[in-house]
């Protein structure tokens, strides 16, 4: 496997919502990667009790940091996304006192700020961080049509648009995706998510404020600088089910970093979605000008 | 007034959804300009009913054009927004089969795509055409503190990203309304509207996916080229409800530029909220490096 070798003890998985961090754990397990869970009630599912696993509260920084130490993890992967803590619900531990600057400089700032302090956060302990597509390169969307439909010519162009948005918005570091249908930008993602937004498209359907059926594509990559190893654009077999919902003709992502975790799924159900699937080269911080 | 003079005639005024076509007839006929609303069934609220005017379904292009020259209008304005019609639903009499290349037109692009068609063509059927606040200019938001309250150096800082992110945004027709809080983008507007982004805030307030109360704010500005004729931004009482319902601390608008016809319910909505309320001087075509 090429990623196996990054990792030289165990893998740390801190993991947060959805059912990516059983993925990842799986995937590592059959690549012979010794692995260690920290799972967060209220956010992890109880499906990583399955694995080698320490379930912490929001803030007990210091019994996290212990499971590391104690399971002699070396590497680390932090995937799914979790709630923004409510800072009235966080146990503070005695780790977690020490911490406070560090707890509180998350407080402030766009997404890639945050997940940049974390990253360094655990890198200064001296951990590797990793994002799961480098440890697992298997996990991710790769080159080319990846399903049975292909885009038609109007695709395309609502495609090209969708990478034109993605970037314009990630200067400001916003979001990863947008919708395009027959060159008008429907819906633009920030704090709420892929989902959230493929479900906003359909209510504009059903509504009338966006016409036609299978049309319109969703573009989803990396914004530029954006911390891929902890905040990888993602796509799953509900992200189609969405797209699907929604009315659109597929879905493009940028080639290589976009995570696509449960590969056979994800493609199955662009399939029985009619929907195309397909991977494009993408620069993220590539000169705005020459890429249009 | 400085307005009244730009009409020859009879002001038609085309009516969409909302309050503000009654608003608008209401200030016209104050301004003592003769005025003819048509309405459209299914958009158009009743309230109209009590200016002169006609009712038409969606595509009676025909029974539209005879209303405004039987009534002797010279000018136009275009007012409130319409659900792009359903086509399967559009009656198309005579006038509209003429036209139909036009129509047909309509079912491609963004919004200043569709709306400088509708310009146009009644431009060329010889009507002046006017954004409301040219004709009655007492209906756009001013320049400088609008409430009670002011905005904060925290709101100020994210005033000017939210500046910052409708001009990126501009460029690809996109929205014209952001909500930052705390330097993160939160909310960006594309085919949505501004109430439904900022029902989006709130419940993205509510599950924990943006922190604190009282903080953030809505920038709201015409996009560089749109046609502000006859899709200027509107800000309202109600855009006031759900700025609060959203946790926000207030609203920055580009001031002569965003059209505020409910003056003084607006304001007290702002005071009643505990919002600020400010215009500021903007121009949406200018050089985005020197702007920032």
């Amino acid at each position: 496997m090429p990623g196996t070798k990054k990792v030289e003890g165990t893998l740390g998985i801190i993991a947060g919502r959805g059912s990516l961090p059983s993925v990842i754990a799986r995937a590592a397990m059959a690549s012979e990667i010794p692995i260690h869970l920290v799972a967060i009630r209220g956010e992890t599912s109880e499906e990583i009790e399955r694995f080698p696993h320490t379930w912490i509260q929001w803030g007990e920084i210091g019994k996290l940091l212990a499971a590391l130490k104690d399971n002699t993890c070396t590497d680390l992967v932090i995937i799914g996304g979790v709630n923004r803590p409510d800072f009235d619900n966080v146990r503070l531990d005695l780790g977690a006192i020490k911490t406070l600057p560090f707890l509180l400089s998350l407080a402030k700032g766009g997404d890639d700020h945050v997940l940049s302090r974390v990253v360094r956060f655990f890198e200064e302990k001296g951990y590797h961080i990793h994002g799961a597509g480098q440890v697992l390169p298997e996990l991710l969307a790769g080159e080319g049509k990846l399903s049975t439909k292909a885009p038609s010519a109007e695709d395309k162009g609502d495609i090209a648009t969708g990478f034109e948005v993605v970037r314009a918005l990630g200067r400001h570091d916003i979001g990863q995706a947008a919708v395009v249908a027959r060159g008008r930008v429907l819906a633009v993602e920030a704090a709420e998510g892929t989902d959230a937004m493929l479900q906003r498209c359909a209510e504009l359907r059903k509504s009338g404020r966006a016409r036609g059926a299978l049309t319109g594509v969703l573009v989803k990559a990396p914004k530029p600088g954006q911390e891929e190893r902890i905040d990888m654009p993602t796509i799953g077999p509900e992200t189609m089910r969405l797209a699907a919902a929604a009315g659109l003709s597929g879905l493009a992502v940028a080639a290589g970093q976009v995570l696509m975790a449960q590969r056979s799924e994800t493609i199955a159900a662009a399939n029985a979605n009619k929907l195309f699937l397909i991977g494009e080269r993408w620069d993220a911080d590539a000169d705005p000008v020459s890429g249009e």
